[in-house]
């Protein structure tokens, strides 16, 4: 069986202020209306059934992972059928493709693993999805790891690059011709850039590769010895009782190390497919330019956007009317609590800010003010000192967490639907523009029974509102027992 | 009696968005704490009691003129002491000082006018009041208009200049020398600029000056016959039940015509006193580059903004955060509903940006999201279909009027401080954390017994939550027959 299996990290730092430490890129909608993760799903589906792909995510992605994915047709169990791995600690690649190819040969021993980056722009997906054939029937009768390689368009020092051997025939298998390789080269100066352009001996690498599981974790016993032992025995625990704290382990222990420094320098047995797709890394706000249209002056205008005499820019507004005059070649994006404005050529400078940002602890580095929960999603519209106001929007036939505060009081007033809503010993339905207290220390919960989303606003007042004053009775998303990095509330 | 003479039009486009057309340049804090209107008032008090300060307003800016000013020590009354006259319609300058003069004729036939903007900075003060004080002197011993020339400091293209005269002395009121007006030359192009900063023949047009009502008077029946009869007409009425019709009929007849056009370029007795203060006409955001700190990349900063490698910006932030990366020579302001990025050069376009605004009817062109009112002030903190929120903030001993309201229901939840609220017969006493529905079509009123500000959070509700639908009952700031462009609630 072929399984695709999508790497879903990211620190969320190169496209902020869209992008947050718990909203990283992979979420964003940059092109169209789904996420770059949906997308990446979406285009796997054709070749992949639902339950042979994998999302591998950290923590603190889990929920978000969920919530984008939550439009596909659900599996027979009536929940999400992609297997959403969460990793309970980032060892960047190497260790969770050890793990998932242990779990797939546990299934399945032929299991073949398709490998991909959960953020990258591929087009046309016939075409994609043919080389990925061509490369799953490859690997089935070939004890290799084959590459995807790009041809260059350009001279890019972006991108890593693959040097082609010799080539081999794997025409009976697809039209996409595979060759040896004899190096990876990371990201080269520019003279070595156009040199490779121009003698086309390079392949920019895109990360994406495709193995059997048995062939991989053999590479992984030759060059990583430590960590196959790690592999063996977390293996015999798949499937039983302590296979849970056996994978804990093993993140434990396993070495903080990639798939191309740990494996792909070393192997002997790596090819490459020269593919014929345009694929995209959308590294940087700059990508924008690429991939979206363009007004009469070359601008990317998204929002309630006045530009005067402004070219070359690329401008994303959130509900502020964003106005520009005179300006060239400058990125700004705004969202509701922060805004960039930076030169294109700056733009890697981005991470500057977050880091700045994370030296003050503020807030907008790790979050929107949005926050998105299983059950629906809640705003801080407003806060000062004692009080804070949240927009919560709760799902039809979802509801929160029995609850209690010790240092706040709530007032909820609905705007819209119904809310059923549990205080201490009572239970009462509030419709439009009724409204509840729910003093401190008392027992609470609301629910949606409707088939609309409930919205209530939320004035919180007390000594004490920050997220973490909450005590859960019972939660139908296991949050009770979890350990809550972000301090978790509602 | 000499009387300051306080021109407080404007229409908020230069500096917006921090400026709005309800919200003009006179009301921002450029420098220090205060508005650049109060700072106007208090550079007058030592030389004029506040009885003698006459502020000219438009009905728009009456009640954020008096906010702005209740500071002020009270007069006799308890009230605000400086006369804020309120112009029904705009026309210009010189109706308004043809009426101020007349008024004043009544009160006093040797009265003195001291006409100034009320938006520019001027230091040091006590040689602006002996200057002044010359001023006043000089033209009550002589029938003239002096007005204050500036000697230029830089070939500035942005300013009118005076061209001086044979000089005439003045020296036993004070030590400015003054001159006979042989000219006054508009904007200049650079090289005559150039050649008047040279030639030293030439003085800014400051815009300030001192006459006597009688000889003011005198010279617009000379060069503007048919508005002096129109001033006729209305002397007649002061004091009596007609004037406030008969201000209004001078209104709807006077010609929009400026001071400038309609009497000092034809007057033959025009004066004018070479003031050497350090004087500016806070033009546009690019004068903040004068008048500000700076850091050590020559950047003006304020608010919560992060500038990495940003050079010779002005970056005025609010609550969110600003980033930039690479930036230079910018002007980025950003307020709650609307941020503007403009290079320096090219500010003069910002009207461009208010009159798309404009055609657009989007309210960011005429007001902020935070309203101020007689009785404190509220701000816009979310809205949506069917509900709007706002923080209203009630101070001490301030009521709001006794309204109903036809399309929708309240809630108010108090967040900090005590209110007393009317609804319908009833009276009660909310504090922290309470809350209490206010039903559609039931009278209600807020009132703040306390001696802080009262604070609540009051979510409205129904199918229409514009501002004009209230009906008052009872006002403690005569706002029942009031015609309300603005559509004015609470």
């Amino acid at each position: 069986m072929w399984h695709g299996i999508i790497m879903a990290g990211g620190s969320g730092t190169r496209f902020w202020p869209l992008s947050r430490e718990l909203y990283p890129k992979q979420f964003l909608s940059l092109v169209g209306e789904k996420s770059l993760l949906h997308g990446t799903v979406n285009r796997l589906l054709p070749l992949f059934p639902q339950e042979q792909v994998w999302i591998m995510v950290g923590t603190k992605h889990e929920s978000e992972t969920k919530r984008t994915l939550s439009s596909l047709p659900k599996g027979s169990s009536g929940q999400l059928s992609p297997r959403i791995f969460v990793e309970p600690q980032s060892k960047n690649t190497l260790p969770p493709l050890a793990l998932a190819s242990a779990f797939i040969k546990k299934m399945d021993p032929e299991g073949v693993l398709c490998v991909m980056a959960s953020d990258h722009l591929i087009s046309p997906e016939e075409k994609f999805l043919a080389l990925m054939k061509q490369a799953c029937l490859t690997v089935e009768q070939n004890d290799v790891i084959l590459t995807f390689g790009i041809p260059p368009k350009r001279p890019e020092t972006g991108f890593g690059y693959i040097e082609k051997g010799s080539p081999v025939d794997t025409g009976k298998f697809g039209q996409a011709p595979c060759f040896h390789v004899t190096k990876f080269v990371e990201k080269p100066s520019r003279p070595v850039a156009e040199a490779f352009f121009k003698d086309k001996t390079h392949l920019w690498n895109s990360g994406m590769f495709v193995f059997r599981a048995t062939v991989f974790l053999e590479e992984i016993r030759k060059y990583q010895p430590k960590l196959h032992s790690l592999v063996e025995a977390l293996e015999v625990t798949i499937g039983t009782p302590s296979e849970e704290q056996a994978i804990r382990d093993f993140y434990t222990q396993a070495p903080n190390i990639s798939v191309d420094y740990g494996i792909m320098e070393h192997s002997t047995c790596v090819w490459t497919m020269a593919s014929e797709i345009d694929w995209k890394d959308v590294g940087s706000f700059n990508a924008l330019d690429e991939i979206s249209d363009h007004d009469e002056k070359g601008n990317v205008l998204r929002g309630n956007v006045i530009a005067i005499d402004s070219e070359d820019s690329i401008i994303f507004g959130d509900k502020r009317v964003i106005a520009t005059i005179g300006i060239k070649n400058l990125v700004i994006v705004d969202t509701d609590d922060a805004t960039l404005i930076s030169t294109k050529d700056d733009l890697q400078k981005v991470r500057e800010v977050v880091s700045e940002l994370k030296g003050k602890k503020r807030v907008e580095a790790l979050e929107h003010r949005t926050t998105h929960r299983p059950w629906g999603h809640y705003t801080i519209i407003d806060q000062g000192p004692h009080y804070k106001i949240k927009r919560v929007t709760v799902n039809p036939d979802a509801r929160l967490s029995l609850q209690m505060h010790l240092h706040r009081s709530e007032h909820w007033v609905v705007t819209s639907g119904t809310a059923r809503v549990t205080l201490d010993d009572q239970e009462v339905y509030l419709h439009v523009n009724q409204s509840i207290d729910i003093p401190k220390t008392a027992r609470h919960r609301i629910y949606n029974p409707g088939k609309v989303p409930l919205v209530i606003i939320e004035v919180q007042n007390g000594e004490y509102l920050e997220e973490d004053d909450i005590i859960r009775f019972q939660d139908d998303y296991n949050r009770i027992k979890s350990v809550n990095p972000q301090g978790e509330s509602c």
